[in-house]
């Protein structure tokens, strides 16, 4: 088969699409024939040499995909050959083929195509284990999403309406900030000319946002303990903006609040097991009823990745980058 | 009735035994005749003039205190005149008299004495909200409690114990380790001798500590971050060391941990209720078992609240001070 190769760290160009070995899936695992994947921001710093994969994922990029099911390890049941699927994958979404532990497959959702579910698995399971599972999002409460306009913050505006919260998101032109209000989103903030605590805090009577979900890491985390309400809590994905920020524990304690920090690549397979299975149970059905639909910036060929970072890395996009594979349609 | 005044903040001579109105138990609140109160840090700072009484609460130190009812305001059921309780205040536990929201109540427990049963409100509420509801320590995990042998650490080791978590401490004596050893604790550190991080990291095959019960702040911040293990839970509870730290955003992340930060006094009503309930039903039934027991340093007269502040501001002590009311046995 083929898949983008990284020979040495560097710009897009060191993206390479290469003939390599078939991957053969191992025991519990299911082998994909790729249809699509996606670029996520872990796949850039991956290609610049400053992400390794962890130990025992595919040595190729991306992190999701979705295909049909071409091959099936011992010690599997619940799919057969030629199921429509999309992936959490721990690496190796660039490729033709693709082997999956089963427990992080997902069939494509009602309503979806087989090329657009690429752009589901990393956003939702991310915006569910946090957003969710660690931060507990309630109905009536205020979300601030950062980054509103990315995959993530897409995912995370639409899940957190149909949940019933009220969401706020931050973005840099009003372009991006029209197509949050398009997903729902109902306070638009943006950060280049608003300070984003001071108008959660009008929004929201004073109170502040009960979850917030960062990508910016220290950059934010002085403002993001001031926009938190009381009991409200933290959940950062991503450090864009730094990894070590001054924390004022006294203003973390006087609200009561919380900071969570967490990954999705790392997590044992039990882990992302766990959380496909709560994604399956608690989100999958809200694309039935036309609650949540994947948000595709644009979609370009697999073997041309490189042009799909530069697109990434110059923020341009709204949602999710796809790459279509060779013979993917 | 008396209680200690502070006319003026100061040192522990700013206490003055004096004469006061009588509190009036208003609706929802049961009139409690104290028998003995017990000494708290924020009682101290309260001294100093740096921690003022939230809105509504008692001008007098004290938040808690054990005795018997002498009264009952409107809208209160469960209680009868004579009952003898303990309570969680938000102030006034150093008086003769102090008026309770009943949901701040709790019977004295099996095979404690009543004036025991004052050591117990703050320490047993401020354990079970932290390590318990928020965050959630299991059987087979390890919890880290600094300051051991204080009225919190007593309680957390015990507790911990209780539902078969593994305890590692730390204090500066090893006579205060020693005791922490009596209540259960597996794993010892003298934080004036040994680094915590790389003894909890020996003691737990690398691993760290799931849970850290911290009332240092700042100056624990970054070393607490190493402590912990995968999936690890900071709760802070205290700032001794300091407000203001820098967090390493990136080691919390790569460790999918958290942080919180919590008190008991400035929570609303309905929360202390909450936690008090969750103590009734999950921790008061492991008196009878004989599971855990009060820990009190030493009595001291109410009216010389002085020598009982001079005696936590020394260090010296293990477990709680209470302070015995004149009429109060």
């Amino acid at each position: 088969m083929h898949a983008i190769t990284i020979p040495e760290p560097g710009g897009p160009e060191a993206l390479v699409w290469d003939e390599v070995p078939d991957p053969v899936p191992g025991e519990g695992e299911v082998l994909v024939e790729v249809a699509a994947g996606a670029v996520n921001r872990a796949d850039i710093l991956q290609r610049q040499g400053f992400y390794e994969p962890p130990p025992g994922a595919s040595p190729y990029p991306g992190l999701e995909c979705s295909g049909r099911v071409a091959g099936i390890g011992t010690g599997v049941s619940g799919w057969n050959i030629g199921d429509e699927v999309c992936a959490l994958l721990s690496g190796g979404g660039y490729a033709e083929k693709v082997a999956v532990p089963a427990g992080q497959l997902l069939p494509v959702p009602a309503g979806v195509g087989l090329t657009q579910a690429a752009a589901l698995p990393e956003v939702v399971c991310t915006v569910w284990s946090n957003v969710f599972m660690v931060a507990h999002l309630r109905p009536g409460e205020t979300l601030l999403v950062h980054g509103g306009s990315s995959g993530i913050g897409t995912m995370a505006i639409q899940l957190a309406k149909a949940v019933g919260a009220r969401v706020a998101v931050t973005a840099g032109t009003k372009e991006k900030l029209d197509r949050c209000a398009e997903l729902g989103a109902d306070i638009l903030v943006n950060y280049r000319e608003q300070d984003f605590v001071e108008e959660v805090r009008k929004a929201t009577d004073g109170a502040g946002a009960d979850v917030i979900l960062d990508n910016m890491g220290a950059k934010y985390l002085e403002r993001n303990v001031k926009a938190l309400a009381v009991n409200g809590r933290l959940a950062i994905i991503g450090m864009q903006g730094g990894v070590k920020g001054e924390l004022n524990i006294g203003a973390l304690l006087a609200k009561r609040a919380a900071i969570s920090a967490t990954s999705l690549r790392a997590r044992p397979l039990e882990e992302k097991a766990a959380i496909v299975a709560a994604v399956r149970e608690h989100v999958w059905p809200l694309f039935t009823g036309g609650h949540l639909r994947p948000v595709v910036d644009r979609e370009l060929p697999m073997p041309d990745a490189a042009a799909a970072h530069r697109v990434v890395e110059e923020s341009g996009h709204v949602g999710k980058v796809l790459l279509i594979a060779p013979q993917g349609t």
